[in-house]
């Protein structure tokens, strides 16, 4: 047995997906070394298993949605989606699931790679360890930074294990529809992954252990994709709690009470978990199996050369939060090393503000839910002295041009002494591009009275900012 | 010959388009009471020969062509759109050319109609005269109100006028498309009519006198505009400086140097000029026919007992400008009715501040366009430190999702001094509802460094955002 390879840069980085991407470009551009250390494909979950596949399973539907629902057009819509040019298309943006054009931007980027699994060994140590068993120990001057990101929760269900179920990535992975699917979880993985196959072909039934899907946002919204994918074709069930599964030959039956339910696959979407299992954390005085602890620069607590960013610190589980940490966090790396103070003042270049109460997220269901910062929940239980604001998308001119029928909502929580935006959500069809201007007014703090100087173009969706100012004025 | 009807009010509004009844509502709501004096249908320009009627001829098209940008979607287009239908849409959102349902609003929102054509009589007076010769007299006690709007221009082109050429009006409510259609004038109006009515049967000819479409626009604009209507199969020719026109029996001829264009119709969409000319403006020593010259309050300078709102101030002719205009207009009056100071300080609820450097406007084209603020060359005019920084939208994850080969491009122009953002430019399919988030930021002054931390949802075609602040940070 040879002696490992011995490395040393100014910043180590486990993970390559595209948290550890970003953390790495970044630091690389403020002038240190850095390696990405990767055992799987370089790009990660949202490039192969997550945004990406799953956003082109959607498309194809969505676009002949809006078709069908324009008279004129609609006519012209006599075919029916293809299929496999679906899936092939799913399969152009993985990039079959082939990761050398991210690996190209990794050198490209002055950025140097090792593949393997990384562990930490110690204080400033990596060693990562390939498929042939082959080390290399990477010592960081800097930081350590974990973008581990998380993994699939499987909840204690009798046999869940035993039955292969699909876990969020073979659902974006899939290379044909099941006949009939089954989805444990109705959050945002699980109402996604039920339109997309149901569209596709599939046969979908939907458990939710609780009342109402979407549990994490303003309640208009889960009714609203409930009551479509009920449309679609989808058998939406609450109050399902599933305790036991198991296979019949090719058919997985799981146990709810005196219920059965029976599919050829079973997508379990029931939550994520801190992918930190086996990252050597003992060695350093952490736990395992934990989200990282850290500060709003991303500093892992007590430990000044390690940060935790992304999904593994479990502040808020998205792709673009991750990136938006990634940004934060490698700009405190960066000033640090060059003997700065940092102190993660709230809006400053160095700390993930935004993570706290202006976090954006898209659900790209039909109809899609699009929100950004505090729900009415999270104000009331913040303590926040604030006002709920409503009114229907579908009354909106531009939205009935761009829909007949058009139904939505926007509902915007309004702090009543700031008089500020804490949040706001949107549910309807095609309002992810919407949300945007919402995060800009909750991130820059816009006062109510200058929103009413941001004139909405005629006739176009966004006039529903104007109708929710009236709404507000009006409820004075 | 009996006495007219006399009655006052507190403001008499001349014109019930969407600017009027705004004007009308609000003031009432402050409660002060108030008539609308219409000649023709209640609801006006926008509702009936513009913004609805446009914008619902286009949408149809737009929604097919996203679509077939989307492979496995594409493959359901197999049949064509239905032209009748989309006439009937049409015709649908316009009530018919019938103006029942606006007058049930205005009666429902407390304001009394007139019927007829206002004419000043002096301070404060307005004379209105029916189809049968009757006469009204109304005296408002806070103001006149002027919102009579703008008339599409006729060039001085010799014969012009006898083709019996379609104006603005004529293009958005025709019953059928003609087999050729000539369009004088590439401005939005001639470049979204070119586009409606190539894609419903017509061969479109579009002469532009000058160099370039949508010249107020960043000149990608007009190039990407171009380069898609010569797709779509419309011939587009620039500096044709037509001298004379003709009728030869059904055709249309026009004469440009040794060039003749022929069509079936042809659509005069050369810009547009104030609906001042037969106002009774002479009464109150101000010149018929040319724009009302007003303040930030909308105050015609010298008579502060008149106003100019929307279109017929010439400040910006849009729709939406128009309402924004009104809101700021109907509070400066009951403000000043109840004896309050109103002084047009910028940003303050009576006046009209965002009419200045914060306009926002879509172009229905195919590439849309949307844009806010200062262009790159006004930035120039105004003598304002700037950089102009450029992002293809096609690059975009979202934008690829969205449709295969995506091109399109988001322009930005930044205050250096300020490091706040005076103008956005988005080019590209489906861009119109990323126009408010920029009207957010440049009415908000929200820092570039504040903009960091609103993080486009992953992955949408906002995420533009993001590059467009790399790309800032990086030239710096």
């Amino acid at each position: 047995m040879t002696a490992p390879e011995e490395r040393t840069y100014d910043v180590v980085v486990l993970g390559a997906g595209s948290t550890g991407e970003n953390v790495a470009d970044v630091v690389v551009k403020g002038g240190l070394s850095a390696v990405l250390v990767e055992s799987e494909l370089v790009g990660g979950e949202c490039s192969y298993w997550a945004c990406m596949p799953s956003k082109a399973l959607l498309r194809g539907t969505e676009a002949l949605a809006e078709a069908r629902a324009v008279d004129g057009a609609a006519q012209a819509v006599t075919g029916e989606q293809d299929v496999a040019a679906t899936l092939a298309r799913r399969d152009s943006f993985t990039h079959h699931w082939d990761d050398s054009s991210q690996v190209g931007w990794v050198k490209g980027a002055g950025i140097d790679l090792v593949r393997g699994t990384g562990r930490l060994a110690g204080e400033r140590t990596v060693v990562v360890t390939d498929a042939e068993g082959n080390e290399v120990r990477l010592t960081a001057r800097s930081a350590v930074v974990v973008c581990t990101g998380s993994v699939g929760k499987l909840p204690p269900v009798e046999g869940l294990a035993d039955v292969r179920p699909w876990g969020p990535r073979e659902s974006t992975s899939a290379k044909a529809a099941p006949r009939r699917l089954l989805v444990l979880g109705g959050g945002y993985v699980g109402c996604e992954m039920a339109t997309a196959w149901q569209a596709l072909g599939a046969q979908v039934t939907l458990l939710q252990r609780g009342p109402r899907l979407l549990p994490a946002a303003e309640p208009q919204a889960g009714e609203a994709v409930a009551a479509a994918l009920g449309h679609l074709g989808v058998d939406v069930r609450f109050g399902v709690d599933v305790t036991a599964a198991r296979r019949e030959g090719d058919e997985v039956v799981l146990t709810a009470g005196d219920d059965e339910f029976r599919g050829d696959e079973v997508l379990v979407a029931v939550g994520r978990a801190a992918r930190t299992a086996d990252l050597g954390l003992t060695t350093v005085g952490l736990e395992p199996g934990e989200y990282l602890p850290v500060d709003d620069t991303l500093q892992v607590e007590g430990k000044p050369w390690l940060y935790g960013v992304g999904d593994v610190n479990g502040r808020k589980l998205l792709t673009h939060m991750g990136k938006y940490q990634a940004r934060q966090a490698a700009a405190a790396i960066v000033a640090r090393a060059r003997g700065e103070q940092v102190d993660g003042a709230p809006w400053s270049a160095t700390a993930a503000t935004a993570d706290h109460a202006a976090t954006p997220s898209v659900v790209f269901t039909s109809p899609q839910v699009a929100s950004v910062g505090r729900t009415a929940a999270q104000a009331e239980a913040d303590g926040l002295p604030h006002r709920v604001v409503e009114y229907p998308i579908g009354s909106i001119a531009g939205a009935s041009l761009f829909a007949d029928g058009y139904t939505g909502t926007a509902i915007a929580v309004v702090d009543t002494e700031r008089e500020v935006l804490l949040g706001v959500t949107f549910v309807g069809s095609g309002v992810a591009e919407l949300l945007h201007a919402a995060t800009i007014a909750v991130v820059g703090e816009v006062p109510i009275a200058r929103l009413w100087h941001a004139v909405p173009s005629y006739p176009t969706i966004s006039e529903i900012w104007l109708r929710l100012l009236e709404t507000w004025r009006d409820g004075d």
